[in-house]
C-alpha cells in the first residue's frame, strides 16, 4: 500500500454556488466523503466501525487554504497523506488539484471517539498500526 | 454599533448526523449563513453587491477547532470579531458557545473577488471604512 | 392556535446555485426546517421527541411544484396546513411565496416512525389529538 | 444506448442524519448528481450547455415515494428512465433499490431554461431527438 492515497472527484452542479465555483462548505463534504473512502480503502470502513463497534471519528480540527477556485465541471484530483499519529488522533493532509494546479489543501486532525459517550478512546491497536504503517515522516 | 457582532442559530435536524452531534461541513454552513447576516448587519448584503455590484467575499482561508460537540436541538450563539482587515482581505474570528459553554471557534480570512474575473479585488473605499471600525484591536 | 403555521426564511448565498436560484434538494432543506419549527410549535420538538422518546417523523412521500424560481437574498413565506391525520401518519401542504407571488408548492406525508426499529408506530394520543385540532377541513 | 441509465451511489456519512438513514434532502441532492451524471452519458454535460450555451434543466416538479429506509453505507442502485419528452420538458422515472429490494422512487419533470432570462425554452433539436430515442413508451 503507498504511503499517499488518491482519488477523484467531479465537482457537481450542487456543489457550486452562484459564481459557478466551489462553495466552501461543500468542498468540506466532498472532502468528508474522501476521508470516508480512505478509511474503507485501509480496511476500517465507517459504516463498519460505527454500526457494528460504536465508534467514530469526528474532527476536532481544520485549517484549509482555498489559494485558487475551482469551477463546476472541473475533476479534482485529491492526494491524502498521514502525517502523524496519536493516541487517539491522527492527523492528515490533503492537497486538491486539478490538472495539476493546485486548487486548495487542508490539514485536518481525526479523534477516535466513542459514539454514545461522545468521548475520545484510544485507537484501536489494530487501527493505530494501520495508520502509523502510512506516515510519510518515518 | 458594537464592535462584537452575535447571533443565535438553533442546530437542526437537518446539521446533525449519526452521532446526534453536528455534521461539521454543516458548522459551516451555519458559518457562511452567520457571516452572511454580518454583512447585511453592517450595510453590506451580499445579495445586493453579488446582484448589484457584481462582486462577493469568497472565502480564502479558514481554521477552525471543535473543541466540544453540539447536541441537536441546541441553539448555539456566534460571537463574531473583525480581527484584520487588509486591502482586499477581511480576518474575521468566531466563537460558537451553548449556554455559555464554549464548543468551537474559527479563524477565516475573507477576500473581496470580482465576481465574473474571479480575482481579488481592493475594499470599496465605503466598505473599508466600515470593516477598519469594527477592528477589534485599536 | 390558527390552523395555518406562517414563517420565513431567507434565501440565502448557500442555498442557491449558479443561476442564482435556489438548489431545489436546499429548498428541501428549508423545508425540513420549517418542519421542525411547527412541530416545535405545537409542543412537540423533534430533539424532545428523538431524544427523550425515540421516534421522529421520516417523511414517507413529498410532491413538490416549483412554478417560479426564488431567487438568492429574496424572503420567502411559508404557509403550511394540516390536511390529513392517519393512525401514523400526517399530510401537510406549504404553500411558499415571495412578496405574494407563489413560488413553490409542496404536498408531503410525514409518519411516525421507532427510531431505532425503523418501523411505523400509532401517534401517541396527544400528538394525535394536537394534529387533528388543525385540519383545515373539518 | 439501452433505454435505462443505472449507476450506484453509495450512501455516505454526510448524506445520512441521527437514524442513521439517509435525510431525504440530501437523497435529493444525490438524485441531482446522478441527473448530472446521465446529461453527460447522453452527450449534454451540464458544465458544457451551462457555460458555454447558457441554459440548463432546472427541476419543476418532483414526486417522491420513500417506501423503505436505507441505510448508511449501503450501496444503492439507480435505475433511470425516461419517460415523456415535451417541447422544452422531459419526464424521468428513478426506481433506487439495495440489493435488489426497492428503496424509493421518484418521478421528476426538468425543462430547459435560458440561464440568464430564467424562463423555459423549446429543447435544442439534437437534444430532443436524443432525449426521444430514449423514451422507454414507443
Amino acid at each position: 500500500m503507498t504511503k499517499v492515497f488518491t482519488t477523484k472527484r467531479m465537482l457537481q452542479f450542487g456543489d457550486c454556488d452562484i459564481s459557478g465555483t466551489a462553495y466552501f462548505p461543500s468542498y468540506l463534504n466532498i472532502l468528508n466523503g474522501v476521508n470516508e473512502e480512505f478509511w474503507a480503502h485501509i480496511g476500517f470502513p465507517w459504516h463498519h466501525i460505527i454500526w457494528k463497534e460504536r465508534w467514530g471519528t469526528p474532527t476536532v480540527h481544520i485549517s484549509c487554504d482555498f489559494s485558487k477556485p475551482s469551477f463546476f465541471g472541473e475533476q479534482l484530483d485529491f492526494e491524502m497523506t498521514v502525517i502523524k499519529v496519536g493516541r487517539s488522533s491522527v492527523t492528515v493532509h490533503h492537497e486538491i488539484s486539478f490538472d495539476g494546479q493546485k486548487r486548495w489543501s487542508s490539514t485536518q486532525v481525526l479523534a477516535a471517539s466513542d459514539l454514545d459517550k461522545h468521548c475520545s478512546i484510544p485507537w484501536p491497536e489494530n487501527v493505530r498500526e494501520k495508520l502509523e504503517s502510512l506516515l510519510v515522516e518515518g
